[in-house]
């Protein structure tokens, strides 16, 4: 019997996403298309009757703007919202900006492959040369953190993403899920993937293969061990679904930048 | 010294306020007008350089969107949000859903001064006859309140209104601003004027003439025991923030409703 309740959100498209760059830790707004998705994600939750008790995000602008946008659409607006760095995109260090399309003709598919899909290859990390380092260490957001700034990743694996992620899933989490409450989590495809990984048991090989597209909400039913009761389910347009899917997959492959 | 910042924000314009009618405990979106209202102040702030450490509203959508657009406005979408009724708008009681005109018109332009000026004059209660009675009361949002739902308020003072607030801005609000936060209050005409009668020690006579007109940001600088250090200062253009307060002062006089 399904005891709780848990929606895993991967963020609308981003501006970055649009022009196929490692976004990461870099504070993007969604594009347009990124707003429909997650307006779009609220309105077939609310058609399914989902009423949340709270929400968690990241502390990056397009996870917010999404469960803001998916509240709203919902009519759910009142609903409490926690934030936490610990539910960021993975840290893709020194390959923060880069185009994917561009690296991937630079270094072969398959490198950047091992960079974007397994499980425990860190990127090199980023360093104070890099044109986005001081945007990311000297904002403000980040000295509020629960850990010390030096602290902080610069880089990570997906492994890494999922041992930072953890504490917060087992203190913050987890108590509330287990008091009975419904939950959405507003992240990021690697964020949401670790996590997925850790719920169903994915293996480290096969989680490379696991792929989340934007802005479609996934269903996790959980029993009283939080072990999930079937695989998760995709809500929504199920063709749309692998159509989004085949999208971020392609990502990753070679093709010249487009012009603009 | 200034010790303390605290911005104090009456939500932009409701789709009621535009009708003239009593909206408090139901809830109404921002109105066109008002999201503009709440864009510009979140310009404003970012102008003057304002950084915020913690977002309080109410539960009312109108003041948490109002919330939203300000942070969007200022890229600060990442600061955290505490959302509580005890900031919610005054309980208007059975006039709620009614024109303030036309009330004017029935009970006299001093009868309808009183109930929305006076300080400790409570409008008739609610009974569960009204027509907005279950769309309140059976609203999910308000059982997961830190009050049993008979014990909320079925119609309120501002004396009353300042009397559930207090324990929340005593036990919530001011150890956040004694850890040296600079805070936003998202909240609405009566419990922002409640709270600003609390902390500039405004009789109960005088506060009858206090009018916050929508949108526009009041700032508090308060000393270590949380003493005002100058009056509170509407931040924005002067002569459209005057205007905008008439506006407000002209809404309980007796005139036809405007035809649609």
């Amino acid at each position: 019997m399904t005891k709780y309740k848990l929606v895993l959100l991967r963020h609308g498209e981003g501006a970055w996403n649009k022009e196929n760059r490692f976004c990461s830790w870099v504070d993007q707004k969604l594009s347009s298309d990124g707003i429909k998705e997650a307006q779009n994600a609220g309105k077939h939750l609310k058609s399914l009757g989902f009423e949340f008790d709270l929400v968690f995000t990241s502390i990056l602008t397009r996870s917010i703007q999404t469960a803001w946008l998916v509240l709203e659409e919902m009519g759910q607006e009142w609903v409490p919202i926690q934030k936490s760095w610990r539910l960021n995109e993975r840290h893709y260090g020194a390959l923060i900006g880069l185009n994917r399309a561009e690296m991937a003709l630079n270094h072969g598919e398959e490198q950047v492959k091992i960079w974007r899909r397994s499980y425990d290859v860190a990127p090199p990390p980023i360093t104070e040369s890099h044109p986005y380092y001081n945007e990311i260490y000297n904002d403000r957001r980040y000295k509020s953190c629960d850990v010390p700034e030096d602290k902080l990743p610069k880089a990570e694996s997906l492994k890494e993403v999922l041992q930072r992620l953890l504490p917060y899933w087992n203190e913050k989490i987890v108590p509330e899920l287990k008091s009975g409450k419904t939950i959405l989590i507003s992240a990021h495809g690697n964020s949401a993937r670790a996590l997925l990984k850790h719920l169903e048991g994915i293996s480290d090989e096969h989680i490379a293969n696991v792929t989340l597209p934007t802005g479609v909400p996934v269903l996790l039913e959980l029993d009283e061990n939080l072990h999930p009761l079937s695989p998760h389910q995709f809500l929504g347009d199920q063709e749309a679904i692998q159509a989004a899917i085949k999208k971020v997959e392609d990502q990753g492959k070679a093709k010249p930048t487009e012009k603009k």
